[in-house]
């Protein structure tokens, strides 16, 4: 292996191009060695050589097939996720796929199974974990600081609904938004999820229902170890992204509170006001963005375990899907049902 | 009427002496005309003459039947609430009744009947909802300041555990401790509790769990209103009484923290320190017992409705019972299933 | 002495009042006596009836010559303050008298000497240092939790100005306002004040610069033990009550926060808004003014020296003397130059 | 002028490095075309190389006199800064020059003639105007927010002292460290200081003391529109980089608290502790220092002013000359006085 991890990006749309750039300005130890893109264009190709990537294509197979790379990220369309993975697997290649790894639960167990037999490292892009915030939470529970863990509280709230045409196609708030927060709570509470009880709504908006979707959900988790947890999501909290969570134990309770733009606060005839939360993934999770690809590249030149595994994409997958059986039968669904 | 409201209380223990207190010291316009206790002591006696009360008696039908009383306060033990009640509404008595008004719901139904028969006013002591903290969010709320209500949550935890023996005789959690959380999530949401799910844990003391109580517990609540919601108890918060909500809404979310014995931080080599929250129910939720009081005393001489009812601590109690069958039976429980 | 100290109150106009409901209401170890205005009205009459005080009178004398009274609180206008405090200590009893003293340095000397003459105690009105929060930052930093003490900072603004007719009598504010922080300076530094040096304004109302006051003032102190400070104060915060402060040293900081009413927050479009500051002073200082009478009570029945004496209202008044001696003459003053 | 803004830096060391860093990776908008340092290594030469510049030298001529530099960063020792910054105004570039322009007052009138001059655009270093909060307490102001300006407090600690080797150096507290809170204050008042007085004492460490400086300072301000204010700074807060401020006025007031690592609270037995806030300037003025290339570039290529200019620098410097002065002759000093 060259000095540098040499990489190679499938996908340059909104997370590919993020991904890049991080690469390119914020991570020393790693190079860019080619990205593809089968929609490439010719101002996609300027901004890659203004980040200095030496070889764009058209043809994904170039990044596979390519002798200096060592690691493939997979930056495509979701439907795409799994066959990308497979095939740098196969390549030899280690891999970091964006989440879902695919929707179909049998499709990611076959791409696991190729990542595992061609004994290659796989990161699956759940970012929170490496937000500033939870990390801290987690590394206070780790220390000892909150004892025995006893509730696990996530909220975690988008600024603003997307279209009802996205939510058709998006998989449901489960495996589109609260995928991330079972990632989450399986972090946190350092334990799976047994059981799911699912409460949803459509309280944001009404194209959303029609679109088969709810836009306000609550579940309720237990873990193998005994803790229980919440998970809400809203689709609209008009105020910004939040993104707060807790974690209660035996002898304390760690809590994260938002992100905000400044400290500034103005009092006057009217209150004491501050700023309202970061607006968007992009601006609250900066860092755990780059965060997430220095771990990945870490444990492939360090030899170390990937911080979030492919197991850890299924056991959300899994999460997510007993939460929809849940809200649809309404009543609690081990996760083990989903499991088959 | 007096000028100021007569009131005669029912019982001396810890809760009828505050509200004694608190009506001597704190609420100009009652007075207390007589204090009864089935085992006043001499202590008592001497007690009530340094507030001022001009009869003390151990009997509680000196209280119903004095004539220069104008309301009663039932604050004996909670088996004798509900003839105390009766026998007070009777006696054409307007009425304040600790919580829970009793425990079996048939015997709450015929005390209600009885007071609605006389025409007398019921308050039911639910004191959270007087508490400067809640009461502000409500009003938030009220005012517009979140839209319509999607979500409400609330976290309640006492800063250490009863004895064993008295969880045995308690009713269990959802009736001893989280029916004051299932009235102010009724309060909050301005609406209904028409379905909840119970998920719960012996984490703290496995002598409670012994007793056949648990000790953790977080319920899901739906609303009438569509709303939904969380409570989330334990018996054990290190740090001190642990009491905060949010009520979350299309427009925007209101939140309370807990209220600290100071403002001051302390910032050093190891970090920004501030207090923990006040420890004890009786200095957290001071203001909101005068209140409470101040409230229903207000309620009787400006002929407003009160605004705790009988009715509502029947609500909550309902929500509690569906509680319990939900952890019993693993299932989301619809509150009417428990109204027969 | 009886059990209960009985105490004997000059003055019922606001603050004589406040004093007497908290002896009655909250303050169990004493008992006031009799209650003397020389503008005793009827009003007043029933008002003292109400809270059980046996005795009232126009003529001060009766206080202070009355045999069932241990403490005379001096509650009159101040140019009464040090001829009743030295009547009272000639009586033998001991007094507490409300801030200042006197106007006049030589007065206050005189009443002083009479008070060590007669071996009576005396306490002096500086409420503040029994405020819960400055009380706490003195205990952090006399544990040693800031070390040495290195800066001391106060910020204490008035939420409105007075009217300028009462500026015109006031002593300016040096003497009428800051010198509750030359006060709080003194016992959060541990230290004398040994300099100041004054910078002024008239920014909030230009009525008050022609009654020949100012209403923004920072003055630069230095004290004994070497440490520096700063105070500054202005009549008119439009948001509140501000009183805050910061305490620096070797270990770190302590800095007491402004109290609010409540500790909910509002997260909307706008922002995210709290309460303003508790805007009046008898509500942002009620505990200490109830605290600063226990303590003084305390001090006579237990024998303990009481925690404001006569000699840090000297010193309080030096301080602001200075201070307006630095303003008038643009130059940093030492405090010994106005001590004659 | 080229698409990008050609600049070419004079000095390779902490602070040059990190200009050089902020161009390549995070400003987009400019290129650097060369850097020199009189003591180029070959560790700075493969360093320049890394980040894409494709010219190194020893002589900063090779900088003034390049054709393809636009502008150039003055980043040497401070003893250079002048004659760099009037050599590069003559070969007609622009020029941002870090701060201070010269420890001598004549020198620096000599640069700012030369730029003005020459005609071409100047920037200081004075990072801070820059920061994210209290850019926003600015904005604020600007916007009306506080009403007009009454009171402005600067909060400035550095979390350790540097060795008294440095510090004999250094021209002392005023002109070392307080010359950043002098351009603070006169940014966020508005307007220039009038008048200054300093307190100042050796807590910290005696070896500043007998270096001739002091470690612990707080200087009173007036300014010409009528506000006063007050800076405070200390060698050395133990907790960290203590870095905030105030602006009070008619309508309010605006407060920047410090930035932390992370929001995370954790509530345990001892209290409810948080973050220190970040330690170093380089981590807490890590946007700010990105931010004023930025602007400095777009002033160049949309002809708009720059936002701190040489007059700035200057008027900063007068002010920590006066300060110096005052403290020496213990009395307020005019700023006009040391102007002559």
């Amino acid at each position: 292996m060259s000095e540098k991890l040499r990489i190679g990006i499938i996908g340059a749309g909104r997370i590919g191009k993020l991904h890049a750039e991080n690469l390119a300005y914020s991570i020393p130890s790693a190079q860019i060695a080619v990205i593809a893109d089968v929609n490439m264009t010719q101002e996609m190709e300027a901004w890659a050589k203004s980040l200095g990537i030496p070889k764009v294509s058209k043809n994904p197979q170039d990044v596979i097939n390519a002798a200096d790379v060592d690691a493939v990220m997979v930056c495509s369309s979701t439907a795409t996720h799994a066959d990308f993975t497979i095939a740098a697997a196969k390549a030899g290649k280690h891999v970091f796929c964006e989440k879902p790894i695919d929707m179909d639960v049998e499709k990611v167990k076959i791409a696991l199974e190729a990542v595992n037999k061609a004994g290659v490292k796989m990161q699956v892009g759940f970012n929170r974990r490496f937000d500033h915030n939870f990390r801290r939470v987690r590394e206070l529970s780790r220390e000892g600081g909150v004892g025995d863990i006893h509730i696990v509280k996530i909220t975690s709230r988008d600024p603003a609904p997307p279209p009802a045409s996205y939510v058709a196609v998006s998989g449901g708030i489960f495996i589109d938004m609260m995928i991330h927060d079972f990632d989450m709570a399986r972090f946190q509470a350092g334990s799976e999820i047994t059981e799911v009880y699912a409460a949803g709504a459509v309280l944001v908006d009404p194209e959303i229902g029609k679109a088969g979707d709810i836009d306000t959900a609550l579940v309720t988790l237990k873990f193998a170890n005994g803790a229980i947890g919440v998970i809400d999501n809203s689709r609209q909290a008009v105020y910004g992204y939040d993104q707060r969570l807790e974690v209660f134990g035996s002898k304390g309770s760690a809590q994260a509170d938002n992100d905000m733009p400044s400290t500034v606060k103005l009092s006057n005839k009217d209150g004491v006001t501050g700023d309202k939360p970061l607006y968007f993934f992009l601006e609250r999770y900066k860092g755990a963005f780059i965060a997430e690809i220095e771990s990945f590249v870490d444990a492939i030149q360090h030899s170390k375990p990937v911080e979030v595994t492919g197991e850890d994409g299924l056991a959300d997958m899994y999460a997510a899907l007993a939460a929809g059986k849940s809200l649809k039968e309404k009543r609690p669904v081990a996760v083990a049902e989903v499991m088959k």
